[in-house]
C-alpha cells in the first residue's frame, strides 16, 4: 500500500464527465489499495472567465481581491470532485487550500508555500477517505487568500506530497509523459520511461511545457518522486528520478527548443573593465531577463563585440535600452534578430562522455545549419540558429542521436 | 457619523454593471462620514448554476460538498464589489465567511449562526475601508464551511449588525419597501414608512416575500434595526421598529395573502379526549407543517368535525395519511379542498381598537365572498376564502381600512 498524491490539471477536470472519469481513475488506484490525495485546478476556461469579470473592472485589479475571486475556481473543482466519488460509493472530503492550512507569504496572485499542516488530511486518509485539495491557493499569517499563480497547482501537489511524505506525486496532464522532444515536430520522438531531475529542470525551462518550472525545482529540494501520465489514457508516464540514467547508449535524454528568442548585439564597445554589467545593468534594472550571453575580442582591436538573448517579447524595450547605453559607451552599432531560435541537448550522460558537443556542431553543419550562438552547462548544449531552420535542426539532432530508439537495460 | 450594514441581493449584484452601481451607492455613503459594511449574495444564476453542476453529478448531492461549492458564489461577489469599490477611490477590503468567523451549528446547507468575531472587521473600519462580507455562509467549529440556506444573506446581514452592535441594517432589494399590501394585486397598495417587528413577521410569514423570515426574527431577537429600500431608486425604504405605531388611524399596517394553500376535513369524528392530538399527531410525524386549525361540535352529537390547512405542496401526502387516521378513528369522511387561499389583515393596532374583525366580516361579506375558515391572533386575522376571490378580497378589505390614504402625523 503506497500514499499517493495526484494532481489533474484544467482540462483533465473541465466537464463533469471529465470530472466522473477522474472520479473513476482515483477510485481504481483507491481499490488498488491505496491511499490517494488528490490535487486539482479550476475547469479549464474558468481561470479566464474569472479574470474576464474583474477586468470589465479594473484592467489592473488589486491582487489581494483577485486572487480571492479565482480561488473560487479550484473551489469549485474539489466539490465536485467529491460528489463525484461519493456518487461512485468512493468515500471522499474536499478541502481549501486555507482549510488545509498551505501557508504561503504574503505575494498575492504568486504566492510561495511555506508550510502545510498534513494533520487534518491524515485523519482522512486514515478513515479511508479519498482528500481532496483545492490546488494553486494557500493563505497567508494574515488568513487572506492567496494563489500561487498561473500553474501553481503542481507545485500544491509537490509541497503536499513533500509534506505527507507521500511515496509519488503523479502529475497528470493531457501527454502521456515527457517525449524526447516535440513530437509535432519531430513524429519519431519517444516518450522516456525515466528523466533525471537535473534533465526535466532544463527541459522545463527550455519551453517544454509538461510541468510547470516551479513544481520540478520543488520535487528536486524536498526530493519528492514525480511522475507524469496521461489523464485520458493508460500508461505509465515518465517517472522524473534523482538516479542517474544507467543505461549505456543515453548520452542525450532529449532536446528542447524554444521560439520566443530575440538577440540583441552590440559591436565595437571599447572594451574596458566592467562592460558587460554596463550593458546588461541597465537590461536588469527594467526587469528584462537575459538568457544567453557572448562575448568576443572584435577585430579592431580595442573593442569587443557583445550579444545576447531575451524573450521575443521583451525585444522591442531591450532595443531602446540597449541603443541609449551603446550610445554613452561610444559603441560602433547595435543590431537585432528576432527571427532566431534555440536550440538545446539536454542529458546528464555528456557529463562523461566527451565529444557531444562536436558531433552536434557537425551534424548542423552537415546540413547547412548556421550557428549563430553557442552556450554550454554541464548537462545542456544549446545553439541558436535561424527560424527557418527549427524542424531540420531538431530531426538532425534528434536522428544524430539515436532518439528514436528504445532505451536498453 | 453612523455604523451602517448593507445587504445587496443577487439581483441587485447580478452584472458587472450592477456591481459598479452597488459601489457607487456604498462610496456615497461612505462620502457622507458613515462607516459601512456590505454583505452581499451570488450574482443572479449563479447558485442555480452551481446547483445545476451538482445535480449532474449528483442527483442529491453530499449537503458538506455542496456548501463547499455553492459558497464560491457569494466569494466571487465580494472580491468584485471590492475591486469595484477600489476602482472609485474607495477602499475596500473582502471577507469570505470563513475568514471573519461567521461560527455556524454544522447543519449543512440550513445552518444557524451561533457567533461572529467582528474584530477584523472594526480594524478594517477603523482603518477608513469599507468591508465586504460574503452572505449566505460560515464555518463550523470543525472549520468546515457551511451555508445558511436560500435568503441566508439577510440573516449574515443582521447577526453581522448586532454583533458590530451597527447602528442600522439596509436591506436592499428590488422593491422600495414593504406595502400595504401586493401592488400587483391592488394598485392603490402604499408604501409603509414603517412597520413594527410583529406586523413584518405576520407579513413574512404570510407570504410577502420582502425579507426572510428568519432574519425577521433575528433583527427582532437583537433588536437590529431593519430597514428595506430599492437598489435601483433613491428613497427612504421602509423602517422596522419596536415602537408601535402612534399614529392613531392605523389600526391595520397591510394586507397579507397565501396561495398556498389547501384544506383538509374529517367530519364525524367520535368526540373523546385527545382526538385533535391523534389526527394532527401522524401529520406532524410525517414532517408536514399546519396552519391554521379549527374543530367544530358537528351536529350529529358525540362527534366533531375537524378541520386544518397545510401547504398545497404536502396536500396529497396530508390527504393519504388523514384518510387512515379517519378509518382508525371511525370518522365519517375526509374532505379537501386546494382551490383556496388565506387573506390576513395585520396590524398592532387591532390590539387597542375593538370592532376590527367585525368590519372586516362584514365588508367581505357585502362582496359576497363566503368565509371557509378563521384565525386570528394578536395583531392578526385570517380568514380562509376560495380563490377566486383572492384578488376582490384583498382590494375589499385595502378600501374597508382606508389604507390607500398616507399616515396623517
Amino acid at each position: 500500500m503506497a500514499l499517493i498524491v495526484q494532481k489533474y490539471g484544467g482540462t483533465s477536470v473541465g466537464t463533469v464527465e471529465r470530472i466522473m472519469a477522474v472520479a473513476g481513475r482515483v477510485k481504481r488506484w483507491r481499490e488498488q489499495g491505496h491511499q490517494v490525495v488528490v490535487v486539482v485546478s479550476a475547469m479549464s476556461g474558468e481561470t479566464d472567465r474569472l479574470v474576464g469579470l474583474a477586468r470589465e473592472i479594473q484592467p489592473l485589479p488589486e491582487p489581494r481581491e483577485l486572487d480571492v475571486l479565482l480561488s473560487t475556481g479550484e473551489q469549485v473543482t474539489i466539490a465536485l470532485l467529491s460528489m463525484a466519488l461519493q456518487a461512485q460509493d468512493c468515500p471522499a472530503r474536499s478541502y481549501t487550500g486555507a482549510q488545509v492550512h498551505i501557508l504561503t507569504d504574503s505575494a498575492h496572485n504568486k504566492a510561495r508555500i511555506r508550510d502545510i499542516d498534513g494533520a487534518r488530511v491524515r485523519a482522512d486518509l486514515d478513515a479511508g477517505r479519498v482528500v481532496v485539495v483545492a490546488g494553486f491557493q494557500g493563505i497567508d499569517e494574515q488568513g487572506d487568500i492567496t494563489t500561487l499563480g498561473r500553474g501553481g497547482s503542481d507545485t500544491s501537489a509537490v509541497a503536499i506530497t513533500a509534506a505527507l511524505k507521500a511515496d509519488e506525486c503523479q502529475i497528470y496532464t493531457d501527454v502521456d509523459g515527457v517525449y524526447t522532444t516535440d513530437p509535432r515536430v519531430e513524429p519519431k520522438a519517444r516518450k522516456l520511461d525515466r528523466i533525471t531531475f537535473e534533465e526535466m529542470l532544463e527541459m522545463a525551462s527550455l519551453g517544454s511545457k509538461v510541468l510547470q518550472i516551479r513544481s520540478v525545482e520543488f520535487a528536486g529540494k524536498y526530493r519528492v518522486p514525480l511522475r507524469v501520465l496521461s489523464s485520458f489514457e493508460e500508461g505509465e508516464g515518465t517517472l522524473i528520478t534523482f538516479e542517474e540514467n544507467a543505461v549505456e547508449d543515453a548520452q542525450i535524454s532529449g532536446i528542447a527548443f524554444s521560439r520566443d528568442e530575440a538577440k540583441l548585439t552590440v559591436l565595437g564597445v571599447p572594451d574596458q573593465p566592467g562592460v558587460a554589467s554596463r550593458i546588461l545593468g541597465p537590461i536588469a534594472d527594467a526587469n528584462i531577463e537575459v538568457d544567453m550571453i557572448v562575448q568576443n575580442i572584435a577585430a579592431h582591436e580595442a573593442t569587443t563585440d557583445f550579444t545576447f538573448t531575451v524573450h521575443r517579447n521583451e525585444y522591442e524595450r531591450a532595443l531602446d535600452i540597449l541603443r541609449r547605453t551603446a550610445t554613452e559607451l561610444g559603441a560602433r552599432e547595435v543590431l537585432g534578430d528576432t527571427r532566431i531560435v534555440k536550440i538545446s541537448l539536454v542529458g546528464v550522460g555528456m557529463r562523461s562522455h566527451a565529444g557531444i558537443a562536436s558531433r552536434m556542431f557537425a551534424s548542423l553543419a552537415k546540413e547547412g545549419i548556421n550557428i549563430r550562438m553557442i552556450s554550454t552547462s554541464e548537462i545542456k548544449i544549446s545553439v541558436v540558429v535561424d527560424e527557418k531552420y527549427l524542424e531540420l535542426g531538431v530531426r538532425t539532432l534528434h536522428d544524430a542521436f539515436g532518439l528514436e530508439r528504445a532505451e536498453v537495460a
